[in-house]
């Protein structure tokens, strides 16, 4: 059975017009679905009106205990139940999870190497436990998943969502096939002269890297696809949130498709 | 079959040694349970730093925008997804979700009277969809649900925690034999003496309100049960949180039984 999964973060997130096209399409797609979110400036602000400064080493956040708190509590609460709510207006069942329900997404505080990232969630795809998830999709719910993993023991941790939902997207392979959705602040991939590139495989990805046309931001993002479609999932498009605001124009708005081969 | 509905608020939240020993009861029943949960002081001082100010008409928050982000970020994350890791590392199979998850617990805005309690909701009980909340029930996993009900079209809205227990607890005596449990700073109901009332039933409370020894606070937890009561849950105990750090002996710790004859 075919199942879809969606990544957004705070391109989608922060702009009501496209967050609301957004939920409107999530809900007409009838078939299996999953939606996993980070957090966008919500966190930002709310961190701020807490008195709360950000932290980051080479351009990563550090997460110290207070941040964890503030993650929680935006991602795992005011986005994910307001994303729930906004769904179930337009009558598509959801469910609000985080990687503890369920004991779904599991992880391991990451190991304190040059940097100590915190509360910093490395996950242990292997040990996923599926059935909560699976349970929702067989009987209609849509997750709504936000991108806190669980390390068993310990509690809470945070990880970021576009790996949180590649690792996702690879264990669900098992059992359903995946197309996986990253969407962004851009069209999708963009080769030296700023345009997209439709289609891309592993071989062209190394290439790309190489030349440095896919450089900073895009690396992480593309390692995520890399990764999703070697644990068996069967494409990532890699796309810009801006589409939901613009007329369908046949594949136009298709992104860049990731594939192995 | 049995189900237990249990309802903690500030008395076990707020205390460490007394949350953990609720936890571990929690875990310990293997039966089906539901934890209905408020929020206690945490979301006082999270508005604290946040600078709001709590408001209060007779007694009664006036629940604003500011507000009811506040408590779907305390609520509806904190709070609830670390009830859920704490319990998934006792082995306990738990799912956090609010009233808006599977559209379970209805409500609309309380209308504007005397007192414009704002993001307030009454709730709908007769439109609650147990859809979900049996789906887990009968899967092994236990439903965490924090106290934010939800208005179809519109989105969260705040109600209190006892009420939401109860209305849960009428609508699913439909499907099991409920018994509902209300944990409080006091050991349950007391008489004149302050002494314990072990057994409860209607006519009784009417006498004991009359004489003005069920008062205050403890008027709506009465009125709550009995409502619980008439819509079919089996009992209702109004119980001490403290009983949780001392050792069982008997039925010195089993609060006030409330039944209807």
């Amino acid at each position: 059975m075919d199942l879809k999964i969606y990544k957004i973060g705070g391109s989608i997130l922060d702009d009501e017009p496209i967050l609301s096209a957004f939920l409107n399409e999530f809900s007409q797609y009838k078939g299996p679905k999953i939606l996993v979110h980070g957090g966008g400036k919500l966190a930002t602000s709310m961190g701020k009106r807490m008195g709360l400064e950000e932290q980051y080493v080479d351009g990563r956040r550090i997460t110290d205990e207070k941040t964890l708190e503030l993650v929680t509590m935006v991602y795992g609460g005011l986005i994910n139940k307001n994303l729930v709510a906004g769904l179930q207006n337009l009558h598509c069942p959801s469910v609000g999870l985080c990687g503890a329900d369920g004991a779904t997404i599991l992880a391991h505080q990451r190991p304190v190497g040059k940097v100590d990232f915190g509360k910093v969630g490395d996950l242990e795809p292997e040990n996923f436990d599926l059935k909560l998830v699976r349970l929702c999709l067989d009987n209609g719910f849509s997750p709504i998943i936000s991108s806190l993993s669980y390390a068993p023991g310990q509690g809470l941790l945070n990880t970021n969502a576009d790996t949180m939902a590649s690792a996702l997207a690879g264990s669900l392979s098992e059992y359903y096939s995946v197309d996986l959705y990253f969407y962004f602040d851009k069209e999708g991939v963009l080769d030296g002269e700023a345009k997209l590139i439709p289609v891309l495989n592993e071989k062209a990805i190394e290439k790309n890297i190489e030349e440095g046309i896919i450089r900073d931001g895009m690396l992480p993002k593309i390692q995520n696809a890399l990764n999703a479609l070697k644990s068996g999932v069967r494409a990532v498009y890699i796309m810009g949130s801006q589409f939901f605001l613009k007329p369908y124009t046949g594949d136009s708005h298709a992104g860049t498709k990731v594939t192995l081969l």
